[in-house]
């Protein structure tokens, strides 16, 4: 719904043009959206599963780098200046590990004894990946990112354990060095790929059936690339199956107040 | 006590080594031992204030650069293949915020509960200080680096507030920007300098007086050039009176089983 609002350029928007959109109801991916500011996947838990989830990042920092966390009752936070339960495109609501539900605005299902987590989303290095020439497909068709569960399992923390996520995003065999040396100064978004080519090496049987967001086409001469995903908590969530968690749908991130360039080292 | 068997160059010995030596009773700043391994401030704390602790780790990373956590109980990590109660060369033992104790073994007092941080140390890139030409006095002069309690506050979490702790190097003026560069490449051992020049702002009112380790002299032509401190947490524990901590000596690290270059982005 709502969808008419939607200009046709979604990256010259501000991160708060795009959540007063998002808190209107528009259920999108963001990939392409508010270019030049940083975008974050979500993650919220009852207090009593913080310690472990913020240790489980801490121990997965490429999957699950921290950048802001709310306190209990808190619906914003410095980096988001926002409402955390409405400013998103679409979140996803756990019991017991189960995908129970996904939703525009969360805060039917939000408690007041949530931590939320903000997490660092490779979205946020594609215009340094375009800007360096190197292709971002999923952009280039309008579509969500492929996103993966692999055989790598984390290291546990607590009662978290689970796989790591994947992104993928092809690129060609020339071009595969550029993007690793580009995406490797953004280390608080994921930074560099973590496996190059070889899907079947980490568990991926078919690359045109992706576990979360949509499939894209490897075109000939390219090279499947595969970065670490913020999605990864929501992996944990659905193999350690904690009694109640809220993620992110994934692919429809947070867009927070913070450029890109906070999170580019030199 | 032991010191006559700590070789001339403590700069070759390895991690098992010195941790070695520490065990058996040898205390001293480390500053310049272990050459090329990554150096840790440890932190040690209750289970209940673990969340706190953590949580203000990642509200303040230059100065609490987390590298790992042992678990309830254990007393080594993937990091560091030794015995934490033991393989530093001196503790700090802290009751309602006060420093009570200084003790070479902390075994008489560790307790079951406690969960152990070990964070990055600025030690760890003074070797790459050294090799862009860069002179480090402490080093030079065999000695332990100055600290500072700073009149800038951390971010708050939970039961942990408290200040800024920075160390001190001086810097020849041509140098400061080499001295910059360099060490901004090692985010996860308290990277850039968070200060340059004017003790004065941040409110060290004199040089020659530390609050932890010793005074060096800074000579003409030089600046004293400030980065974050893992000690930050031991100011963070003095300021908000939890019941029980323990800390390394200022100075006295962890030397863990972490190669610098392990820290060293691209």
């Amino acid at each position: 719904m709502a969808d008419d609002n939607v200009p046709a350029d979604v990256s010259v928007l501000t991160p708060a043009q795009a959540r007063a959109l998002f808190r209107r109801g528009v259920r999108t991916p963001t990939a392409g959206w508010c270019a030049g500011w940083t975008q974050a996947n979500l993650v919220a838990v009852p207090h009593d599963l913080a310690y472990d989830l913020l240790l489980f990042a801490q121990r997965n920092p490429q999957a699950c780098p921290v950048l802001d966390v709310a306190d209990p009752g808190e619906v914003g936070t410095p980096l988001f200046d926002g409402d955390l339960r409405t400013d998103l495109p679409a979140y996803r609501v756990y019991r017991d590990g189960e995908l129970v539900e996904e939703v525009a605005d969360a805060r039917s299902v939000w408690r007041s004894d949530l931590v939320t987590f903000l997490l660092g989303c490779s979205f946020t290095f594609e215009d340094a990946l375009l800007a360096a020439g190197v292709p971002v497909r999923h952009v280039e068709l309008g579509r969500n990112v492929p996103m993966y569960r692999t055989s790598l399992a984390c290291r546990p923390a607590g009662a978290l354990h689970g796989p790591l996520v994947v992104s993928m995003r092809p690129v060609p065999a020339s071009l595969v060095p550029t993007a690793v040396r580009v995406t490797s100064r953004y280390p608080a978004v994921h930074g560099a790929p973590v496996h190059v080519g070889d899907p079947a090496a980490i568990g991926i049987r078919d690359l045109d059936a992706p576990d979360y967001g949509d499939a894209v086409p490897v075109e000939r001469g390219e090279v499947p690339v595969f970065w670490a995903c913020g999605v990864t908590p929501q992996a944990a969530v659905r193999a350690s199956r904690p009694p109640f968690a809220i993620g992110h749908a994934p692919g429809h991130m947070a867009i927070t107040d913070a450029r890109d360039s906070t999170y580019l080292v030199p």
